[in-house]
């Protein structure tokens, strides 16, 4: 049994807990937050609520502490705080911050003798796997990644700060014509315009001006300006019933060609269309709790990411039933 | 620089001597082959063709020799005996005997000190992992491995063992409608008939009864029986013109379920669209080639799988420019 600890329960914190559900060789141990314990009600029965400043009295009874903090100020501090005390797993996924990350984590779970997997999911998680993967067995391949159709949450947030908008989603949405060329073996150059197009469903505050919201959004720098942007306006009724979905996914496809004049192309493509993003990256999360567990039983300590496990240390079953019914 | 080593000059073997110009860590040092070597010429200038008999000789000029031998009798004798000697990669693909296989490897490379890796390609390979992946990620779910559109070459050899058929080829193509109802969520049960049809082109001998050939393929056990077949007769110039192309590829599907009450699906796909079954491979066994000899390098030795080896082992590329710019 490999006793799990959550730390943070929001959607992947509970998502985590659901994951435990379906992976009979782990079990919850406890739930940590920086809420009041007392005002929490998690869905397991006789699993202790903990106060995260009470985390470190957990150190020997949690086999693995799975991080289910936010990426842009939770988990730059968090990870390496308790990758002293835990094996840890998070889903940090500023891209441009993963080196820093990496190492910051890396020193404190060394000095700890103890294993910490960081950025897992499905991007950073999944699709670096396979952009790796791509690029190393057709070298001068070119990868693309297109995401969606799902929420982004960074976007949905800035429309939210326009004057007059009370609620917003923002749906991204792949260029299915960009895909299809891909698809068809050409390694087109891409504009921001020709991989995603934007689609915002936004409510208004009492009096607020349409045209000058719509406006706000379709100019806005760097989030709307350079992609093509569908606005709606819809009523808060229509917001709760349509949009409150977790719905996300997305592609990548390597393109890349072999053979003595390079005469023969070739095209990877991997692709992920998720019912509940969160759900998801904890089932990833979960499974590499697995293996942080695992390596760090055979003696292993320092910072991984999912380009360094082997996916047979995923799995449950044992490495005979995996090359005898999936290899 | 890694010095390869390649035996046996076929498909596969052309495929790794081109793959090794992308690479530019890589250089082959000579290729192996049970012909007489003065018979053969290659397209890399100033490496020796030795004859396979003398490959021991070679034990410390090379640090991975690819073995590019067929599944059927060359693997199974072949690889345990080079993985006495050198460390190895192959390509063994007959899944029901991996397992025989991989002790037989592992115990040969475990008294040299030496590593192998086999069963590397696209399936057994990279649909491996992919269907290991899911089944750990989504535990519970289901995965679906469907081929094509390409050529089986069980199934060609089989049409040509009938008599008055001069040659042919055929195709297995898998069946888009299943593959739509896995994409949409669906764990439909499918039949072989439900999953692949398959479309022959045969040449016939002069005066061989056109009618008796098509019932012979359409009834064949195993083969054909139980799926959709349709049969072309063509000529000799039509085949050669049409039909020595040696394209592949398929798709494995997982589709599996999250949440508290399993709501939410999610679907997984990876598919590969191939213009050169052999080539892709020879590719994939360079990648590991390098994985092989890094792990021996850092002391490891016995049997591996693609199950067992990080991505990170098989990129040119530095751990830190990895995570910087594909994680």
């Amino acid at each position: 049994m490999i006793r799990i600890g959550i730390m943070g329960y929001g959607n992947l914190g509970r998502g985590v807990e659901n994951a435990i559900r379906h992976n009979p060789d782990t079990e919850l141990a406890a739930v940590f937050t920086r809420r009041d314990p007392a005002s929490l009600k998690i869905a397991t029965e006789n699993v202790p609520v903990v106060s995260a400043a009470k985390a470190a009295e957990w150190k020997d009874r949690i086999d693995v502490l799975i991080l289910c903090g936010g990426s842009a100020t939770d988990l730059p501090k968090m990870t390496p705080e308790y990758a002293a005390l835990f094996n840890v797993v998070d889903s940090f996924d500023t891209h441009a911050r993963i080196p820093e990350h990496f190492r910051n984590v890396d020193e404190a779970s060394k000095k700890a003798g103890k294993i910490s997997v960081i950025s897992i999911g499905w991007d950073p998680g999944l699709f670096s796997l396979n952009r790796v993967l791509g690029d190393a067995i057709l070298p001068g391949s070119r990868n693309y990644t297109f995401w969606g159709k799902g929420v982004s949450q960074g976007h949905s947030d800035a429309i939210r700060r326009i004057p007059g908008v009370k609620n917003a989603k923002q749906y991204t949405i792949p260029v299915e014509k960009a895909i299809e060329e891909i698809r068809a073996g050409k390694t087109p150059e891409l504009t921001a315009r020709e991989k995603h197009t934007r689609e915002c469903f936004v409510v208004l505050k009492d009096g607020a001006d349409p045209k000058a919201v719509e406006t706000a959004i379709k100019t806005m720098p760097n989030y709307f300006a350079d992609y093509d942007t569908t606005v709606h306006f819809i009523s808060d009724e229509e917001f709760k019933k349509n949009h409150s979905g977790m719905a996300h996914g997305g592609f990548v496809l390597t393109s890349g060609r072999t053979g003595k004049d390079d005469e023969n192309g070739h095209v990877i493509e991997y692709r992920l269309k998720l019912d509940s993003n969160p759900e998801f990256t904890s089932s990833a999360l979960l499974c590499y709790a697995r293996a942080a567990f695992r390596l760090n039983q055979k003696g292993e300590s320092g910072c991984r990411t999912i380009l360094d496990i082997p996916a047979a240390l995923l799995s449950p079953k044992s490495h005979e039933e995996l090359i005898s019914t999936l290899l």
